[in-house]
């Protein structure tokens, strides 16, 4: 499953910098296909193309049409997004909650369909959408820039398609309980020596770093690192009480 | 619950148009604190503040400062995020999987830390975060624009947080990076003296403890026992070397 197929439909939009912003985030999420309704600025500007970057030719491709209905010739499935409740009756939806069923056929054209930076899509253009998404922000401050809009719609749909797992990079190799338990040991018979520990508390102190240590996962390099520093403190202390005893 | 006491810090940030962005898109989300690490550019600019749009007083409040760790002064969590995989051993996460987790103790300093445009963060500065962040982008083009980045971010940690409104969290209490820092600055000194670091290697043997550490997430607790040992070392150390003397 991909998003390749999605077209992302922006009705006038006016800022160069918004569309190339938008066409770097389309082609960060595996997005290529722009439709511009009757766009209010050139797409093909240098400031479009400077925050495209790496993504100019999504503003080349880019194919640009006079009204909302030529844009979704073709679409089976229509989002429009929306920056404000609206008088009339629309369920406004969640990006989270809405946004996977536009993919859910995937080898079928489907329309994200964003409005104009200032006043967003007329009633009229709203009608030509299934279902409406709403991105909730602040009461303090509503109106999302045009561009993060589209960024989070895209990441929300990449997230919906690839439930990518989390990354361990490279692989770690946890160390073995027997080695664990080695360094605990250890480390308990040095805290006496040097008198952290009393004997009769020792037990349950230990059980604080272990906890400590458990909950880390300790790695193998990582018990290694940690037994080397006893040994030095170890040979630190042993050192000084030999030259004392020469 | 809120996320009013995040904040957002930006490494070296040398793009005007991303800071007008970024401070709008964190009054669109909730977010004030907005932190400059020794910025490439005038927070002030006209690009800048035409941006922002409603969202000037978050440049007009921003703080700059000269260092990350100045940055995330008074911080008990922190989160950094990278755009590339690096070669060294962390776990990167998805940003739905860690982000909730920086907002878990929303009456305590919190820090989401982003990189430079051009090269994100280095290793040695990423090392002051206990987690990390990787926003899974396509191959054919990794990098997100840095204004795009907190825009996700910001949108995933409002999401979290209207969906913690009735989730309970268990109770644990971070130590403050500041503790941690001297922790680790009093684990460096003993082991140079001792000869388990040497001068030319410290800094590299260092930067695996405070991963390992890191990961933990150490308690308040923990690290006055992590740092009650290392008095101990060197006062065991110190009574031979005084015996030796008399």
């Amino acid at each position: 499953m991909s998003l390749a197929g999605l077209r992302i439909v922006l009705v006038e939009p006016a800022g160069p910098i918004n569309l190339g912003a938008i066409a770097r985030v389309m082609k960060n999420f595996g997005l290529h296909n722009l439709v511009l309704v009757n766009p209010q600025c050139d797409p093909l500007s240098a400031e479009a193309l400077k925050m495209a970057v790496h993504a100019k030719e999504i503003l080349e491709s880019a194919v640009v049409v006079a009204t909302l209905p030529e844009a979704l010739h073709g679409c089976v499935r229509a989002i429009a997004t929306t920056g404000r409740v609206r008088s009339w009756e629309i369920l406004l939806e969640n990006p989270r909650t809405a946004l996977p069923w536009l993919v859910e056929e995937p080898e079928k054209p489907a329309a994200l369909i964003f409005g104009r930076e200032d006043r967003g899509l007329s009633n009229e253009e709203l009608n030509y959408a299934q279902r409406f998404v709403f991105i909730p922000t602040s009461q303090n401050y509503l109106s999302l820039n045009l561009a993060t809009a589209v960024a989070i719609c895209c990441y929300e749909l990449s997230q919906s398609v690839e439930q990518r797992q989390t990354q361990t990079l490279p692989q770690t190799e946890l160390a073995s309980l027997d080695v664990v338990e080695t360094y605990y040991q250890q480390l308990e018979s040095l805290l006496l020596k040097i008198g952290y520990l009393y004997p009769h508390t020792a037990a349950s102190r230990m059980e604080k770093f272990r906890q400590l240590y458990n909950r880390v996962g300790l790695q193998t390099g990582e018990v290694a690192m940690l037994r080397g520093i006893l040994r030095q403190v170890e040979w630190a202390l042993k050192s000084q009480r030999d030259s004392e005893n020469l």
